[in-house]
């Protein structure tokens, strides 16, 4: 069951926002779908986008100035919501980088986040079966990007399911979670104390421990106030020269960790999908 | 005195967010400056954009999409806010399309809105003055466009200012207020029932009148929810037709009134804009 939020017309495709029933999340859950000039005529690629910390369904599609490439190349673009809302989890907006806008990508399994935080499930199981059910989406084409936390929850989504994104990005993601502050109080909130539990959500600790992925494009400001402390992509970097995944890492001088940032890249980032994609 | 309060590098430029002490407001007001990267080697054109009620100085820069295009054609782009903010003044938040956010690029002449509500003003000679002194910006290569109430404002000072603006455009503007509620509201309020002081500050009445613009570029969604009873391009274009006053109209079918359909035509205006100002 679909519910459409609104459609607006862009480039001669559609930025459309829509709500579903989550049976993975147990409540409704909100996403934003761009529908390229070309899926008029038939199923086309489509990339998932993870959008980082605070952000929602709608960031992307107004910030991220992405549509006209994406019509240019035809592809879809999908942008689901950062977390569950509407939980009724006591504290669970209390915080910027947990709880609401801050899911993390993955399934907690500690009280009271395990029943509704499930985002990990939801975005590589629920919603990737879905979108080609409801919209003009190929199934055996699909992409996966993200930033920041998104960033980090499309490195490990595509390491955790090998062979299900043909191509995959990121921009200034969260490379090395188990070595960050936003890391540690995800983990250990979402997943308990244990560290064993934690590395399998690290994109770092998953490529040292075998993991692979189709060659990788990170981009990375070096004016991004968070780089220092909370991204860590040089570890990102030495895991994956170690383990021979191919990963094209590159380094913008000047360039801050905001969406101005994404502007200046998100091309070349479809143009990477595309590459695979349309293949 | 100028006062920064973002900088951001994107498409090799720089998208910043400036306050002033505004000398015509009385009050300091927020502007938006993107420099193209080519502003780092000597004063390059300078497009003004006038944004639509209930946006800021912000909104253009996050949601149209344009600086991608601004960069490649080698043009500034300037967003000043809608309003003046912190009057002070009773009520003037309690509407969405009248007082802040709504200042209709106008001088009020009506209590207690005319000592601080002087956008035409404001734009016209303030910022138009103090921009090319504080960036790298030609005095005499400038165009001047907008969105709606902003579109509105594009055509009026440009009629206004005979050979101010070199280039000028609109999207979606409110061609004809005199004929809509929004203006009528607006100039009732700022300007008091003497209708012939509202002429002065409607596009259509200025062309029937005599007053001349460079060649004009308007685009117009169909898909409109205000073009029936806000919008009256027609009316406008009678205007024009009847002066031998250019206008290229565009009419798109399916489009709406948001920020999807003005990234769609952006790059448009702007190559519309180049042509002159690089000429």
């Amino acid at each position: 069951m679909l519910e459409t939020l609104s459609e607006h017309a862009c480039f001669g495709g559609v930025q459309g926002f829509y709500r579903h029933a989550s049976a993975t999340i147990g409540l409704p859950m909100k996403f934003g779908v761009y529908r390229p000039p070309q899926a008029a005529h038939g199923p086309v690629p489509v990339v998932f986008y993870l959008a980082g910390l605070t952000c929602n369904e709608e960031t992307f599609a107004i910030k991220a100035h992405a549509q006209a490439t994406a019509a240019r190349l035809g592809l879809m673009l999908v942008t689901p919501d950062t977390s569950p809302r509407g939980t009724g989890v006591a504290g669970a907006d209390a915080a910027w980088d947990f709880g609401d806008g801050a899911g993390f990508y993955l399934d907690a399994t500690q009280a009271p986040w395990a029943p509704h935080w499930r985002m990990g499930s939801y975005v590589a199981q629920e919603l990737f079966a879905f979108v080609p059910q409801a919209f003009a989406a190929r199934a055996d084409r699909v992409g996966l990007f993200g930033h920041s936390m998104g960033g980090h929850g499309a490195l490990t989504l595509a390491l955790k399911h090998p062979g299900q994104y043909a191509s995959v990005s990121a921009i200034a993601p969260i490379a090395a979670p188990m070595h960050a502050p936003w890391g540690h109080k995800a983990f250990s909130g979402y997943l308990g104390e244990d560290r064993a539990a934690w590395a399998a959500h690290d994109a770092t600790e998953l490529v040292k421990a075998g993991a692979k992925a189709p060659p990788l494009l990170v981009d990375q400001g070096l004016a991004d106030k968070f780089l220092a402390e909370q991204l860590h992509p040089h570890r990102f970097e030495d895991a994956c020269r170690a383990a021979g995944q191919p990963l094209t890492l590159r380094r913008h001088d000047g360039y801050d960790h905001g969406y101005y940032f994404i502007q200046t890249v998100v091309a070349d980032h479809l143009e990477h999908h595309a590459q695979t994609l349309r293949a």
